[in-house]
């Protein structure tokens, strides 16, 4: 029985890589679902190439051209956020890959969990913002969780039945800006930033990347995946991206994973698992990769990982609070709205001003990200004058 | 209920780091039985401490010192080969740590194959020698044989249920003459060759590494540890031994464990697998190790690692001839008898003068031991004329 997967943002860098896999495993995985943001005319060129049951388009506006595209074709097209919540219920999907950005992955990901589906979970914001409410959820519908961030994957590659996780060690790249002193980043521009040394990856998560919010977020995904505290987990910064992250067990032992930065082998091992299946490629060489360097980050340069990390000890909807900033100031930056360090200030005041929630609800998280979006664009537009 | 341990080889630098292990957790382990060959005072010293229920002292002239040192306590005392092959059959015994040195640990192995007793191997010239036979023996019998060096505990500890190896990585440090030219190591003497960069071990392993013949017996040990072909197995020279060894996956994964080197790590792992236990020492700091550095090894300047290679592919009593020669030359090079690069020259002359046996018995690897031994020596005393 081939695995049926729905690939909730297809058309952007993980959703592709997604397909490449399928592509690479016709006898193992099918493409039961689609959806996409934005990009209606990629979303239909996937579709008839996958022929999958589903496509949805989130936004409204694209419905009539998408329907055009495939009118000769036998595919369900479907528009909107509450279309593309419900298609990962369809009772013949086994895995749900959560690869759109942005707290947009909350609502489908909690419906994937109540359907049972097993999550492929490449949106790290989704337990970013609500991960207590989502491992809860998901071990009351005992839906497996399995992460497609090649640090988390690198960490769920490592456990061990019965062997308690003593520590675990976040590899950073560090991003284009490593080696920038402080005076130096205050004049960084997006094309720079957008410029990641070892990863090709979407926009946002190249801005996170090179503010070092994406390791922030990181740090958070990891307490929730692998119930760690906040001081369980180290983050090295390791600028080659050949060891993807190691777990330190209580005997001292380290385990890592390593390979060459290629995102189609976490999303893989998420569909296989807990097999493993062959995958065409580049395979890691020591001849090249002949020089591994580790050093501590620098949360002085880089405010946003100490900001992640006080969130994640206050708890509630901290987290979602930083999120939603976070995804107001990245938006600005990529408009030449804001500048890189101003990102962490407007961040950093929108944790003092919106209200803290200690046990946020469903309902907390969604008046929370609104609130505070609300909030930090003003900082933003004052900020401007 | 705790597991009932004899050591063979108690008083080497493997032995007392066992007997650290066990002096951390007396509510998990007991010593039964402690071997040694030579060097009775201690061996008395640890009796005196552990209380086990056995001491052997394989060199009989001792026999009298060990009996008068213990005369007050109830431990039964024997002496000679054949007791310190008896003595691992003893009922209570769970787990029999192979420590002893060289070609001597094969017999007593056999016997604990076969009576059912873990074997955490840390005499990998029983595999050298004999690993076609020893592995169908532990099949036969069931027993389980887990790695005690710590490139194969990695490895062991990177193996995944149903998941095949696609390669093994063995790493090396390279030993005291990694940089050395041809030159130089013309004249190195057993003074250099006894400072290892890395590890604390006994004299006869501290010359296989600075030779790498070690590497060479790893390399078979791993054959037949884990069912792979020679071009299954890489060995990467790593200066820093962090990185203990990796195992490659079909999917292009690497896993790998590391730490700080300190045998008492996969000691450890072999008397506590599958579960973990904790264990004293420091920890692994990337502050500390911040760069590691990888190269090939170079089979010019250190033939054995070819030799190795050549003996594996033709299999048979090749192996064992290496190992016959090895130990003969490099009991030579303690003894000034022979030079640093004059060791490869005799264990290939005697490669190519030993009669080959393509599917030896257990007979012939001691006649093949005993003729090896009888060349290779030829071989040491006309060199030195």
């Amino acid at each position: 029985m081939k695995k049926q997967i729905a690939i909730l943002g297809s058309t952007g860098s993980i959703g592709t890589q997604a397909l490449q896999v399928i592509e690479e495993h016709p006898d193992l995985y099918e493409v039961y679902a689609l959806t996409a943001n934005n990009k209606v005319d990629l979303l239909a060129e996937q579709a008839r190439k996958f022929q999958p049951e589903v496509v949805v388009i989130a936004n409204e506006d694209k419905y009539g051209i998408l329907k055009e595209a495939l009118a000769d074709l036998p595919i369900k097209v479907y528009a909107g956020a509450e279309a593309l919540c419900q298609v990962v219920e369809a009772q013949p999907i086994d895995i749900v890959l959560t690869a759109m950005v942005g707290y947009a992955g909350l609502k489908p990901t909690i419906n994937a969990i109540k359907a049972r589906k097993t999550i492929a979970l490449a949106n790290k914001e989704t337990l970013v913002v609500a991960g207590e409410l989502i491992t809860a959820l998901a071990s009351q519908y005992q839906t497996p969780i399995l992460p497609v961030d090649s640090e988390h994957s690198a960490i769920f590659q490592c456990l061990e039945m019965n062997n308690p996780v003593h520590k675990v060690i976040l590899t950073a790249s560090g991003g284009p800006f490593r080696t920038f002193t402080m005076e130096q980043l205050q004049t960084v521009t997006k094309e720079q930033a957008l410029k990641h040394p070892n990863w090709s990856m979407g926009a946002k998560i190249t801005i996170d990347s090179a503010s070092m919010m994406n390791k922030g977020f990181e740090v958070m995904e990891a307490k929730w995946l692998f119930g760690v505290t906040p001081e369980q987990i180290e983050v090295v910064v390791h600028p080659q991206s050949v060891i993807h992250s190691m777990v330190e067990f209580e005997d001292g032992a380290v385990k890592a994973q390593l390979g060459v930065p290629d995102m189609r082998l976490p999303i893989q091992y998420a569909f296989s698992y807990p097999k493993r299946e062959s995958l065409s490629g580049e395979r890691l060489d020591f001849a090249k990769y002949h020089t591994l360097t580790f050093e501590k980050p620098d949360t002085t340069r880089f405010r946003n990982l100490a900001l992640a990390y006080e969130a994640l000890h206050q708890g509630g909807n901290m987290p979602c609070i930083v999120n939603a900033a976070n995804e107001v100031v990245v938006a600005a930056f990529l408009k030449d709205q804001i500048s890189f360090l101003g990102m962490s200030e407007v961040i950093e005041k929108s944790m003092a001003k919106v209200p803290f929630i200690k046990t946020p609800t469903y309902g907390d998280y969604v008046s929370t990200d609104a609130e505070t979006r609300r909030i930090a664009a003003e900082l933003v537009i004052n900020g401007m004058k």
